[in-house]
Parts: structure tokens; sequence; C-alpha cells
């Protein structure tokens, strides 16, 4: 029972539910659905689908995470950046507006659903580590910057296609003298009031005298004001007689049963692009839902989250949806309107529901400028170009992956700039622990501690060279080691014992062990001994299950004051 | 003038050649000569190319590694791996036999040899050691047993081909019935006559009273006696009639000066190949130079054995060869006949040019049987399997890299052998350096030391919670630790402080430092402040760059027992 807990969460919360946190949920529950309509809409936008596959993505996957994930106040649903990766990825495989195009991202979904599903269950969450700080700061501004490119054409009602700024800087470009006036009215007076109720409505509503929580909620739900102002304008005007284009008509009902293509060639095509949506989404999640755990004190497990929204992104699979992760947005509106528990997600749906068997017919003159201005202003505060001044003033390493993975992404689109991003992350850590910091050390006079002879004034032995090595020694760095202490050896003819210093060695792998194996041979055709110190437990235990301490010419000395004073006796 | 020599070591050992040096060095490359003339021979039939280019790519390419690399005794020319991996490469894009396969070879050389010269200038030479000794030997050895395997037709007189085990062992099996009596009894007497020069020569000659050095170079040059046995044998008794193959003509002549082919798409497809030739070359050459310089005291610099080993490439393309490396056998030859000097290598070419002007007539009747002999005997050597059960008792991680290089190579040829290898063993370390030793410590009663409260009796304060990490923090580890010690502090209700005991932490980079402001702040949302403990240096010069010790809600503190001290009063 236990373990059928651990994979349930909600059983356990379930048991515990009262009237007070119904109360709670309910209350953030109506708050989350009011901003979730529009947004939801204007995602499916983004990824190129029909609208009401934003509410049908909103459905079923909210109550599969309710029951399987471990956050309480999570809020799951389509999100900017995997919308874009949505519209990449299926844009690879068919024409946008196709119905090909609905069934590639159905597959998408199933794909990245079942392989979240498969890391949860072999709980290879960390996998999802190798996503850097860099590349994912990089990643989320570069997408921002293209997302918010992506959805200019809809502000100046023109057309423009592509999944890279140049293409979209050129074919915006080409197309700018169609601009439609009255188009470029409304989506500019949307932005206009969109900013406006992100910078200026807290302040307004707080010299009005309106506490903290409800005026951060009102300006999440504020751009429901613009959506129903701009409809009705629309509406009023017949504003899409003259050429605004519209929502137009989006099908009331239960969210339909799908059920994704099973192609061979159309999956293995797609499973590298659903990959990247399963662990972008998840890093992106598991960060929002640790951020709001932790300020309740709260704890969410990795892998439970992988088994959430696993089953959030099948279940949008089979009921007309497209990838689903947990949403910063839309989790802290549930988490700040003071959801207790995952029941909150549940009554969401049910609004949703409400929403889409109800509302549809109100949806119809919504200007499509309204959603992409909606669209530009969320993306736009992801956008974070300081990052690069950060990551410059920290280290050359990760300036090179964040400036890597921002002009990648911009350049050749969202898959490789987080391949590029991951790649260089990885070489330029590989080749930092590739050249360890390796210092010669001598005796700070009347200490037994032991200095880099470079940096401090310390008593040495032409007898003896110690070598203090400040990193795991495993391939690749190992010969640079043998050769580094080799050529010392080589300067120093009266030299008979090198102490290697291992305070800092938490690993020896077996490429290592032969460097040294060849260290100690090549030293000992010197004539010289070489003699360890400071080597931790379980390198040690390691070294013990081969003959390398049989064939070592000198001796494992317990701390370098030790092989110092035994060798220079 | 220094600058220029030590690009060209030879500017600095030519001014001080003496005779006795010069003495040295003929007689070493009188033997060497003896030794590489069927050597050549037989590893351009491993490569697939005509006989003469086997001499072709030991004549030049020695000078110029005379001229430009930095050890003394190392004997460039072809070897047996590179062989394989021309032939598989070239083939790949040209029918064997053809003008389009001798010229692949051409371009091989000449890319590689280009790739090795960059490497060289650019000082990339460390870039070699991503091949951990896991990888080389799974590779060596693997490479071992398809070698012998490919020159099993030769021996059997039967027609087979492949890349890879299972297309060798299949072909093999299908012609098994066409077996030529006369090839398998010459090939299978030159066999064992190999087999017991090697193993048998050596200790008869010591029990007559032969001294060391003079045996070893019988060992290594007795081989000589199996070609010249067998030409005479099938040229007195025209066992080529009777469908014995031969060498037959081999062009006497200088080596032709070859233009190798600029073809964009040629090159292109040849990149690939070219990179793993240059870089397994390097390594193989490099191993082999470092073992016999630090006998003799003396230093290679691997980054002019880049140049070295590239020049010699570059000759080789321009000169009718293919690519060529410092071989182990010959270079112990060199080394064990006295060589003093690179001059040895110089006069190896003289003699092998006079061998290419006037003894091809002698190689006519040398039946390719009792080459493939020379080859089996020769790559055997290199097959150890051991190197399994030596990574197994060391380390799941080695063996895992060791066993998938073995099984990629055999099954799915060289090159995809040494990239699984590669990519196993990256994928080892990152595994094992994301999910660092993370221990709980306490102070060990009576003492300034701080041990793991699981394995010691230790004292800790319910307020305090101290954790060493052993390892340096970076993006694939960060998180994990994040949570790990988020988790640790949820458990304990009375935590007031954390302190992270940083003394095995080599680097922090910024997806660390960001992990490590999360937890300042989550842990602040608990009530908890963090603190730190013996931060080296470096980091703590990197930290100081940011506003992390601004944010940081407890102090940073010199030793463990220091923070213990402070945080428990």
């Amino acid at each position: 029972m236990h373990r059928l807990r651990s994979f349930v969460p909600a059983l356990d919360w379930g048991r515990r539910y009262d009237r007070a946190a119904f109360g709670a949920d309910a209350l953030a529950a109506v708050i989350v659905t009011i901003m979730l309509v529009p947004q939801s809409l204007a995602y499916a936008m983004l990824a190129g689908l029909p609208p009401e596959a934003g509410l049908y993505a909103s459905i079923l996957p909210i109550v599969l995470y309710a029951l399987f994930g471990t956050s309480r106040t999570l809020a799951v649903g389509p999100v900017a950046v995997l919308s874009l990766m949505t519209a990449a990825a299926a844009g690879r495989v068919a024409e946008p507006g196709s119905p090909e195009f609905v069934a590639a991202a159905l597959v998408l979904a199933l794909l990245s659903g079942a392989m979240l599903l498969a890391m949860g269950v072999l709980r290879l969450g960390v996998l999802a580590n190798f996503l850097g700080h860099p590349v994912i700061s990089g990643f989320i501004t570069a997408s921002g910057i293209l997302i918010a490119a992506s959805q200019l054409r809809h502000v100046l009602g023109i057309e423009a296609h592509g999944h890279t700024l140049p293409e979209l800087a050129l074919s915006l470009g080409a197309n700018l003298g169609d601009v439609h006036g009255p188009t470029l009215a409304i989506g500019a007076g949307a932005l206009g009031f969109l900013f406006w109720v992100r910078r200026g409505l807290g302040p307004l509503l707080r010299r009005l005298g309106v506490a903290e929580r409800p005026a951060a909620i009102a300006v999440r739900v504020g751009p429901i004001l613009a959506v129903a102002g701009a409809t009705l304008a629309v509406w009023m005007l017949r504003l899409d007689l003259a050429g605004v284009r519209i929502v137009g008509d989006v099908p009331a009902g239960l969210p339909p049963l799908t059920l994704p293509r099973f192609a061979p060639d159309l999956w293995l095509a797609l499973a590298g692009s659903a990959a990247a949506i399963a662990v972008i989404g998840f890093v992106e999640s598991v960060s929002v839902a640790q951020t709001l755990a932790a300020k309740r004190r709260e704890r969410i497990d990795p892998d439970g989250e992988l088994i959430g929204l696993g089953a959030a992104n099948i279940g949008a699979a089979f009921t007309g949806g497209f990838p689903v992760t947990g949403g910063f947005a839309r989790s802290v509106v549930n988490f700040d309107a003071g959801a207790a528990t995952q029941a909150a997600g549940i009554l969401t749906a049910l609004g949703l529901l409400g929403a889409s068997l109800f509302l549809t017919p109100l949806l119809h003159y919504l200007p499509d400028a309204v959603l992409a201005a909606t669209i530009i202003v969320a993306v736009l505060s992801l956008v974070d170009l300081a990052i690069l001044r950060r990551a410059w003033a920290y280290s050359g390493a990760d300036f090179a992956a964040v400036a890597v993975t921002i002009l990648a992404t911009l350049l050749l689109g969202v898959e490789p700039g987080v391949a590029a991003g991951v790649l260089v992350s990885l070489a330029t850590h590989l080749w930092r622990t590739s050249r360890p910091h390796v210092a010669v050390v001598g005796r700070v006079p009347g200490t037994e501690h032991f200095r880099n002879v470079e940096r401090h004034h310390v008593e040495t032995d032409p007898a003896v060279l110690s070598v203090r090595i400040d990193e795991s020694l495993y391939f690749a760095n190992a010969q640079g080691l043998e050769a580094h202490v080799l050529a010392l050896a080589a300067e120093r003819p009266a030299l008979r014992h090198v102490v290697l210093m291992c305070s800092a060695v938490n690993a020896v792998d077996l490429s290592a062990l032969e460097s040294l194996e060849a260290l100690v041979a090549r030293l000992r055709d010197m004539g010289v001994a070489l003699h360890l110190s400071e080597v931790k437990g379980p390198v040690m235990d390691r070294l013990a299950r081969t003959d390398f301490l049989a064939h070592l010419t000198g001796q494992v000395f317990l701390s370098q004051s030790e092989a110092a004073r035994a060798l220079s006796a």
C-alpha cells in the first residue's frame, strides 16, 4: 500500500481532504481558470493548432497530474516554450493547419509522455541535470525572442513564417508593406495595455491600498480585460469584416477521444524532438515546483514528477491536446490564490471543461492580435539577456555555454540550440577537468601545512618533489598529469622521491591507474620513487583491489607532513 | 632561432652530431630496414593497397618525422591498426584495388596529417587524452582480432571480405570449401615458424649464450627468414603456377610524386575517418615514444609529436603512401639496436629507398600467405582479453568502456567501436560525477576532525547540519545536491544552520552557483541559514566576483571546526 501511494500521491492527500482545503482550492481554481482560457487559446495558436486544442490540453492533463504528481500547487498545461518546440517539430513533418500537423502534435505528446514515464519508473530524473543553468537560461531567453518574433505577424496583420530569427526577420520584412491598420491598432493597444497591467497595475493597486496578494492576482488575471474588451470591440464594430483575423468558430463540447496515429516512420522522425520536449518540459516544471514547495517546507520528488508529467502528456495525446508541462505563471497564480492541494487542479480542469462546453461562442470574435499580444508580453518577461553579462563575469566556460545556446537557438532553431548548449557545456567541463590545477607544494615553515611554492614562502627539499593535484584522476587528465610530473622530475637532477598529494582526488579510474603505473615505472627508470599521501578511503579501497600498491616504488602516507618527515630524514 | 628550433628539433640534435652517434644510428638503421621490408609489404596488403605503397609510406615519412619529431628513437611507418582503419575507410568510398581506392588512401593520409599538424600548432594534443585506457585497450584488442580474421583468407587461399567479425566469419565460412592446399601449407608453416621465433627463439639463443639485446633483435628480425625461405620455395617449385598467390611485380624506382585528389565530396566523406586515424595514430605513437624516452631520461613533447606525425602523413600523401604513425615493434627494435638520434630514421629511409630501387625483383615470388602470417602473429600479440577481467575487478564503469569498445569494434567496425567507447567512458564519468559522494559529518570527540556520521562515532548538533561534498560542483550535480540538502533539512525540524564543507570542491560553475543561491533562498524560507567551510582559494576568488556572498544567509568559515564552534555556541 505504501508503495502504491508513493506512485499515486493522491491516495495520500485525498484521505485527509477537508472543507477548509476545498474552499481554498475552489477559489484558486476560479482564478486560474479565468487566466487559463485566453492563455490556452494563445498557446494553441503559437503551436500552430486549432484554438480548442489549447483548452483540451488543459483538462485531462491537469487531472492526471493531480493524481500522479507530487507538487501540491503546480498547474499543468500548454506553455510557451513547449508550444514553440511543438510547432517546430510538427512543422518538419507536416504542413501547419493540416490534419497531419495535428496528428504530429498528438504523437509528440504521446512520445514525450512515454519518455517521461519511463524516466520516472527508471528513476532517471537526474538526466535532466545535464541541462545546466547557462543552457536553460540561454534557451529560454532565445526562445522568448523567437516566440515574440513569430507572433509579430498577428499583431501586424501580415503573413510571415520561419523557425529561426533570420527566417522570421526576412519573412516579416518582405511583407511589411501589407500591414493591416485595424489589426495593428488592436494589437498595439493590447500590447500597451498588457505591458501596463504587468508593470503599472500592481503599484497602482498597492497605492490604492489593495493588499499584496490580491494585487498580484489582479496583475495575472488582468489580461482577461484586454481579451474581453477587444472581443467586444471587434463584435460591435464587425472589424472581422474589415479583415481583422479572429479566432472564429470553436467547437463546443467535451475533449474528443483521439488515438495518436501509429506510424513507425512518423514516430522515429519525431522521437528526438519528443525527447527534447520531455527534458525541457521536465526541467522547467521541476524548477517551478521546487521553488513553490520550498516556500511551504513541502517536498517534491523529481522521479514522481516525471510520472505525473508523463501521465499528463499521455492524457493530452488521447484528448486532442499537445505537449504540456508545469507552467511558471499559472502555478504562481495557483499558489498565490491559496491552492492547498492538487484538488485545485481538478477543480480548474472542471472550470475549463465548462468553458469548452459553454463559453466557446463568446470566443468567436476574439482577435488573433490580442492572443499574440498576450504571448509576446508573457515571453518577453522570460528574456534575460543580463545572463550573458553575469556569465561573462563569472567564467569563460559558462559564457560560452550561454552565448552558444542563444546564438544556436536563434539562428538554427530550438532543438539545435539545446543540443549545441549541452555539447558546449559538457565540452568545457571536460576541458577544465582535463587540465587540473597541479601545484608543487612545500612546507610553510613551523607548521604542518603544505602550500603552493609559487604563492607562499615554503621549505622544499631538492631530493623530494611534492605535487598536489586538485582534481579526480580520470582518463582525460591522467596522461597530462603523467607528462607534467615527468617533466618536473626531468628538471631536477638531485631528485629521489616524488609525493603525489591526493587530498582533492575523489576518484581514480582505470586509465588513471594505468598512468600512475606508467609513472611509477618511468620514475623508477630515472631512479626516483613515487609516493602517495592523503589518499581518501574510497580511492584507497579501489587501489587495494589491484596490484598497484605492490608495484609502488614508494609508500602511501596518511598525511603530507608525515611523508615529508619520513623522506627528508 | 630558439622558436624555430622548437619546431624543428633536427636543428638541435643535428649540430651536436658526431661519429659515435653515426655508427650507432647506422647499425640500427640496417636492422630496422631488414625488419621493415616484409612488414611494409604486409601492411600495404592489409590496407588493400599495392605492395610498393608500404615501402613508399616508410621513406619520406621517416625523413620528415626525423626532422620535425621530438622522439629520438620512434620509427614511423605503416602500422597494423591504421592499415585496417585505412582499408575500412577507403573501402566505404571505393572498390579495393581500384585507382579510386588508392586515391582515397592518399586523401586519408593528407587529411589526417593536416589534422595532426593543426592540433600541434594549436597545442591540442591534450584532446587525445579523451581516449581513455579502457577504450584504447579494448580497441587495440578488438582490432587485433579483426585484423587476424581478415588475413585468414590469405593463409587459407580463399576469398573472404568484410569489415566486421560477423561479416568476416560468414564470408570465410561460405568459402571454406575452396581451401587451397599448397597455400595453406605455406601459410600454416609460416605461422608455426613465426610463433616459434616469437616464443622459442629468444630462450634458445640465450641458452646458447647470446646476450639479451642481440637475442631480442634476432627475434624481431627472424621473420625475414620465413620470407626468404618461402619466396625461395615458391620460386623453385613454381608454386605460383599451382595457384599460390604471390606479391608479383613490384615496380622498382623512387617513390612517385602523388597529388592527393582534391574533391570536396571525397574529403568530406573521409574527414571523420581521417580524424579517427589521426587520433588513434597519435595515441599509439605517443605512448610508444614516451615509454622509450623515459628509459633514457629523455623527454618528448606531445605537441611536437603532433607536428612530426602530421608532417610524416602529409609526406606519405605526396609520395604514394598511406596513413602512418610511430609503430611499437619497429621503434623497440630501433631502440634496442642502439639508435642514438633521429638520424637512424633517415638512414633507415635510405635503406628502404635502396630496397625499393633494387630489391623489388627479389620480392616477386613472396607468397601473400607469408605476409598474412606475419600480420597475424604481430597482431595477436596485441590482443589482451585479460583487460576485461582487470577492468571488471576495478570498476563497473571501466569494464563497461572496455566491453562496449570491444563489442562495438568487432560487431560494427573500427570507427563505431572507438566512438562507442569514447561515448561510454564520457557518459560513465559524467554519471559518476553527477552523483557525488555526499556525507553528513560530525566531530570526532576530542578532535578537530569531522567525519561521516554513518561510519564514525561523532558528535552532532540537532540545530546544525554539516554536509561534506566529495566533488566539484557543476551543472550535472548541482541540482542533485540542492535536492539532497533540502531533503536532509526537511527531515530535521530543529534545524537552524546548514554548513557545506567544501574541502573537495575544486570548482563551482554558474549552474552550481545558481543552485547554491536557490538553496540559500529555499533554506531561508525554512528559517535555516546556509554556511560554507574550507572553501578553496580559486573557488572563493570566483564566488567573490558575484553577489553570492552578499546574499548568503550565513558565513564562510576557514575550517569546519571553526564553523561548528561558532554555530553551536
